[in-house]
């Protein structure tokens, strides 16, 4: 089973910042995050995740000024893991960068920058702008379609790879005698054409892992093509045992299709665990951390799942009220009204449920009641492993560390320890070979 | 006496990677660059301080692949740098990026992330780019003349200062209680419409420092304008003291005209130290790297500096032959004609005497007389202190901080140990206090 610790500056749920024993400013406290690291390589973590959105998300600010997870202010990833790479040593080290506001050689040269600082630990988590405000901040009146940016993404990955192919694995000799420090031979410049142009030779090094390890996000059917063809591992937000099943099934099928192994590609849904040592411990931990949430923000993230309607004129403790329907995300609106219908849920209470794990397996409970729900899914075929979205931190890792992880080392769904020094090794994935000839035009001087 | 370190992978030597010494592949060695990092923190250097270049330099293969120190294989620095912030503690931390194939927000992002990991040490060194490659790999088909590139950094500098300045330095009030995690009418965002457009707020809180310090490397007049009015430091190639003091008197008196204290920039030229313990075993050391220079490279350097003419057909061993005129460079052809002539210089003598320090001074001999001729420097009104280029790596430094640095702080030029944390504290230089308004568009909402 794969695991990975996706760390949010003060855990996923959205009032974590004001629990007590939760640091408000950790999105800048790089002491926490070196606690965080250290913490999830003592659990024998794959790697620890980070999300990244190059501006905040939103401009509702009166519900904005109030949380603390929609990137207002938190490290830069690539900054962040490379400082967190020199004071850990085998854990993998996995960020997101977007394929729509950015240039494939700068990608390409971070995260082999990253492998090479880190001996082997980086992994890339290939996104798509959603957030318009990007646009703005990069001097670009428009954000592009949904399409449009997956088509980017689709030549964007290539590039980076052919990019990190720019030298063979052998190309330094660094022969102090004869003085010859590269094999002009076994240089392959890049000479791409459509959407991005880009022609020359990356800057260092073939990477430790060959390639960083990559990951894909996207759920939509462009996504997962594209995860299909490149990807390593697939991230995933799925709530239920049937739709992760189906989820599963779908991407082993098309990873087939599209050539490659169903076992090159693993599978990890989102989990967001409340550990207890009892039921009702977890329960409470979960409880506790619902009434923090402020009216405004679970109005807001109530809005949002409802298409944008204004619930601010409503009474909290009253019913939901007939709404008008919206183009957005009318299905989702129907689900929430008649869930309120049916439980006969105050606008607070139906706040409260949308708050919480967002889309991602919420799991409350022991250690025992985890490990046996995460076992029903890997067995079911519904997930490679998973991604643990703690919901405070340091508290939500630590619980999972000292309390979940020893269970699942005991029935032995996990390692006891790495078993080598590079991701690529600790997930059990080949060294990609190195790929020269397809991208290659001449000499250099030619290009 | 200001102080940096400025760490090429191998040395600024060209030769210095065949040096046994050396570890050829320092360049993508974490290990060397924590070495290099400790050591000039254990000599109290004020920073740090990395050159980049986004391509490799040159398409002269059989002489670039001869050589380790043209960005052929190196970490990109600000992934460099960020990992050696979890590694020392208060030396700071410059890197080189350039205006020219980058974005304003992209850069206050990555700089303002490292100042707070790093909690108050990082510095800009403000670039544009001299290698038309960088615009191949950024997908752009012609690369901006030297008065384009400049007007475009005039822009970028005010640019990326407003989005460190989006946030007012008490924004994040963080407050568990009422749960306000920020406070709306701190927020000030950017927006700025010329070459760069530029539209948002930056997604971290004001930087430890208020503003990274800035450094300004170019020597033109537009980029001596450019650093008068924006930077604290400027970074010179200078190779005489007559030289040096018209730059030093040029450069203060542009500072002062552009509505700036004299006192509030600092004037540091490069220098490139061979230390003995005796002024012979410095010479030992310069003349050992000489003798490593590969022919191949040596006229590959020397056909630079005589504008691009291939001197591939000539005996090394001859004189130099009478060249036909070129339009590049005519001045420094003709001196280094009349050099040869003079001394009578056999081609590889030639080659020899300029690829040594390659425009920066360089001195040869003991700590004292290392000592004595930057005093000179320094009292003469030439430099407010210095970037040290040391010719081969670990040992080089090492020499420095051994033997040079003790009688710098024997003499009191020095300081003995770090008045702070933060770079600026270190410099002596104030901490910018915000600014707000000029940039203001009004609320949030609007923008």
């Amino acid at each position: 089973m794969k695991l990975a610790a996706f760390l949010y500056p003060t855990g996923y749920h959205v009032a974590a910042w004001r629990h007590p024993d939760v640091q408000a400013d950790a999105g800048v406290s790089f002491r926490h995050y070196v606690a965080l690291a250290q913490t999830a390589e003592r659990g024998k973590f794959d790697f620890i995740f980070l999300a990244d959105s190059a501006t905040m998300r939103g401009n509702d600010l009166p519900a904005l000024s109030r949380t603390a997870i929609r990137y207002v202010a938190q490290f830069e990833p690539i900054t962040l893991l490379s400082a967190l790479s020199a004071v850990t040593s085998c854990i993998g080290l996995v960020a997101s960068a977007s394929t729509t506001y950015n240039e494939p050689y700068r990608v390409a040269r971070e995260f082999a920058s990253l492998d090479h600082i880190s001996e082997g630990r980086a992994g890339w988590n290939v996104v798509t702008s959603q957030n318009e405000d990007e646009a703005h901040v990069f001097g670009l009146g428009a954000h592009p379609d949904h399409e449009e940016r997956y088509l980017r993404a689709g030549e964007f990955v290539p590039i980076v790879k052919a990019l990190w192919d720019s030298w063979e694995d052998d190309a330094f000799v660094r022969n102090k005698q004869t003085g010859v420090f590269f094999d002009p031979q076994k240089l392959h410049p890049v000479a791409f054409r459509g959407r991005f142009c880009v022609r020359g030779v990356l800057n260092l090094p073939r990477p430790p892992q060959g390639y960083p390890i990559i990951v894909q996000s996207g759920s939509s059917d462009m996504g997962k093509d594209l995860a299909a063809r490149e990807a390593d591992i697939v991230f995933t937000a799925q709530n239920n045992l049937e739709d992760a099943k189906a989820f599963y099934a779908d991407m082993k099928e098309r990873t087939l299709r599209l050539g490659r192994s169903p076992d090159d590609i693993f599978i990890m849904p989102g989990i967001c665990p409340f550990v207890g040592r009892t039921k009702s411990q977890a329960e409470d931990k979960l409880q506790f951390l619902q009434s923090l949430i402020h009216p405004v923000v679970g109005l807001s993230l109530l809005s949002g799942q409802l298409g944008g309607v204004d619930l601010s004129k409503f009474s909290l403790d009253g019913p939901l009220p007939t709404l008008p329907e919206t183009n957005a995300g009318r299905s989702r609106q129907h689900l929430l009204m008649e869930m309120a219908d049916r439980e006969n849920l105050t606008l607070r209470e139906l706040c409260l449920r949308v708050a919480g794990a967002r889309g991602h397996l919420q799991i409350t409970g022991s250690p025992r009641d985890i490990v046996d729900e995460m076992f029903e899914w890997f067995d079911d075929k519904a997930a490679d492993g998973f991604n643990v979205i703690p919901p405070f931190l340091p508290g939500g890792l630590e619980d999972f560390v000292d309390l979940v992880i020893p269970e699942l080392q005991r029935r032995g769904f996990v390692r006891r320890n790495y078993e080598g020094r590079m991701l690529r090794e600790n997930l059990g994935l080949p060294r990609p070979k190195h790929r020269h000839g397809c991208w290659h035009t001449g000499a250099y001087s030619d290009s």
